[in-house]
């Protein structure tokens, strides 16, 4: 059976009539004009007017901890990010096509974050381009168009990138040249064996691929498998990977989405956790603090092959603004200790999960690295049985104690324990005390 | 033969050596950086460091009318919504998740431009993203897969949009399900010829999609035929299109990524100049002067079938920071009168070319509506032998001249004016006068 991940924390809109009268207007307001395709988080959405650090605002001016939104990764409202946007909005807003020194100096502070490794960027607006760009990059440099995904990725919403993403669940099918390999599961399985299974699953699906006609363009994976129930581990696995994709003709691209910009603690990017160098490596959402930046570096012979057959001009990509935005971000990073913080609050956070599954016999397992982390909640250690209801009631338990959190996983049984990178160890006190008192109660 | 429509006005990195010492150093840390798949334009690349209304200016402080950018449609750097951009990036910038009011306010604003039409908004960051969202719904509603293009036609550069673009040139292959059709070319054939060439052309495409066993899913047109070489005529073929394809099952989405807010003067969207209702119209360039902003608005019977199987959930997009760039442009473009003067300007100005051509021979014809005009040159007005390089050198002549300018057309021998809509009569006049100088010297 495939399983849906249809999100497990969307407000029903069936439930309409338990919510104050300005919020039910708001959400008539949103039925008619943007209709179904848009979701809510919670059983009791929330409305938002402004958002400072780590923390947003409702309008009566109540604080709610934000240990969800990985976007405004610096911090809501950063002042030096919206300085910088400000600044350059009213200087000049233009495109890639004119000379300008801003998408130089960003470029050039991007790639010096890859550690001596010879890269060039480009640059899209989301990370769904950015994947689909790579996309691009791969199967014209490979001549192949196979892509091979972890079984519950994903990796955006065009076209050619929704469907290599098996998280939308099984209304959205996969492309043709699309085949799924576990993730590295070490919950059900011990390190060896999860990577073996990763490993076995990667061979297996080339030689699927092949015997189809289809050559293997690419191996794309979150370098923390978030979707997939956030997986660290084995480091390394990656490095064996890219062996096994590359033998086979095609590229690794590393979808740093999730892990990038220093999120991971110990590194700025995910992939170097694993100690493999990436053929391409896509970003996004944290890369302008919330104003619409994305790209990717890859090898310069990948881009070459591309672009002396193709050109590619991304309007808004690039621009100055943007630009502006990524170097505050890069800057803010540097400068305020955001990866160290990440590391260490992050480790904080862990051992404090981790004590509270002394006591809480539904924390199953606790895992992640820097300030992502996910909690899987299972009402049997032994069977390991999805705790997907209570999690969810957690969840909805913690809006109302203003805490901003959601779940994550195939099961829809974890904690998804992303805030932003200043997040300190009082805010995480907060978090794990008011846990405590929930778990409490079940 | 197909046509290759690389860039004509691109510079060539050969030709560094004939440059100033800064601008050389500019374009080497370009090519390092960026790589190869990055273009500038000009065989004397221009730099910008300010734009300000309809001017940009270089590092010496010298003022370029700005005759080409339809991003910064309703003036460079624009203060209201500079204003709007950093108030609330400063407040506020989140995801549609979260009760907000910016979206609904914006959408509403955004919905009421189609004249009493029931439609619903969906918000990307990128006119490429609001393309293959449309083709997504377009083929989850009708269940069909196949797409029909003009010859020439560009909708952008995500996978699924690129292969539906000729204008990318042979190196791009079109997919297997897409097939092309004349635009309305009513240059080399009279009004009635053209269009009948046009809805010949989408007859025999919907039979040869169906004798294939693809299902027409949509017929995609820019509503003016810009990338075509710019066919605002003849009025009322698209209402005639939309009934062939809705006939064979398909639907009509209108691109409005160049014609639409206000660009056509008399008309805030292309699509209404042919008196049709399209099935999904698509947006982007000028809907937030710069910021990186696009969409679409559809039928709710489409959004509601694509809605109750999919999520779509697009970071950035809507979110409160682009949505009160979006509001500030619709603003302006009211306050301001830019649609009036759009209508008025483009009117003076088209008459004006034309005038040029009762003394140039070079010119063959003038077409456009409002502040979008194409200038086509020829050798021979009888035969109408495409004038290239005579328009590349009057491009590159403009620009040494402060004007920028570029080329369109499947033979890149057509002048691409597009300025921003506050364009006043006066810098008509200095365009005019300028391209009389040069046209003297051919």
């Amino acid at each position: 059976m495939i399983k849906d991940q249809r999100m497990a924390n969307a407000f029903d809109p069936s439930k309409l009539a338990g919510l104050k009268p300005n919020e039910q207007a708001m959400i008539e307001r949103r039925q008619k004009a943007l209709g179904q395709a848009y979701r809510l988080f919670y059983e009791h959405p929330v409305h938002f007017v402004r958002g400072e650090g780590v923390h947003l605002y409702d309008p009566e001016g109540n604080a709610y901890l934000d240990v969800y939104n990985n976007v405004a990764s610096i911090g809501h409202s950063h002042p030096k990010v919206v300085e910088a946007i400000a600044k350059q909005a009213a200087t000049l807003n233009t495109h890639t096509r004119y000379l300008n020194e801003s998408i130089l100096d960003y470029a050039e502070a991007l790639l010096a974050t890859f550690g001596g490794e010879t890269y060039q960027a480009m640059f899209t607006c989301t990370g769904s381009e950015a994947n689909d760009l790579a996309f691009r990059l791969a199967r014209s440099y490979t001549g192949g168009t196979g892509i091979i995904v972890t079984e519950y990725a994903y990796h955006g919403v065009t076209s050619s990138v929704a469907e290599c993403s098996p998280a939308f669940g099984p209304n959205l099918p996969l492309g043709i040249h699309v085949r799924t390999i576990p993730a590295p599961d070490t919950y059900h399985f011990d390190e060896a064996a999860a990577e073996r299974r990763f490993l076995d699953g990667l061979s297996a699906a080339i030689l699927d691929l092949q015997r189809h006609g289809i050559r293997p363009a690419a191996l794309i994976v979150d370098t923390l498998f978030t979707s997939d129930g956030v997986y660290p581990e084995p480091v390394g696995l990656l490095a064996k990977a890219a062996k096994l994709i590359r033998e086979a003709g095609g590229l690794l691209i590393a979808d740093e989405v999730q892990a990038g910009f220093a999120r991971s603690g110990s590194h700025f990017w995910g992939f170097q956790r694993h100690q493999v160098v990436p053929d391409i490596v896509t970003m996004g959402k944290p890369m302008g603090n919330g104003h619409p930046i994305a790209g990717l570096v890859a090898k310069p012979e990948i881009i070459d092959h591309f672009g002396k057959n193709v050109r590619y001009f991304n309007t808004f990509g690039g621009n100055p603004v943007s630009c502006a935005a990524g170097m505050a971000v890069l800057n803010a990073i540097k400068e305020e200790g955001l990866q160290e913080n990440a590391a260490q609050v992050g480790a904080y956070l862990k051992a404090g999960f981790e004590t509270l599954a002394e006591t809480h016999t539904l924390i199953g397992d606790v895992r992640g690295a820097g300030l992502f982390l996910g909690v899987e909640m299972v009402t049997d250690r032994e069977k390991k049985i999805p705790a997907k209801e209570q999690t969810t009631w957690i969840v909805n338990q913690l809006r109302e104690r203003r805490i901003l959190i959601s779940t994550i996983g195939p099961d829809g049984n974890m904690l998804k324990v992303r805030p932003q990178l200043p997040f300190s160890k009082a805010n995480a006190d907060q978090l794990l005390n008011t846990l405590d008192d929930l778990l409490k109660q079940l």
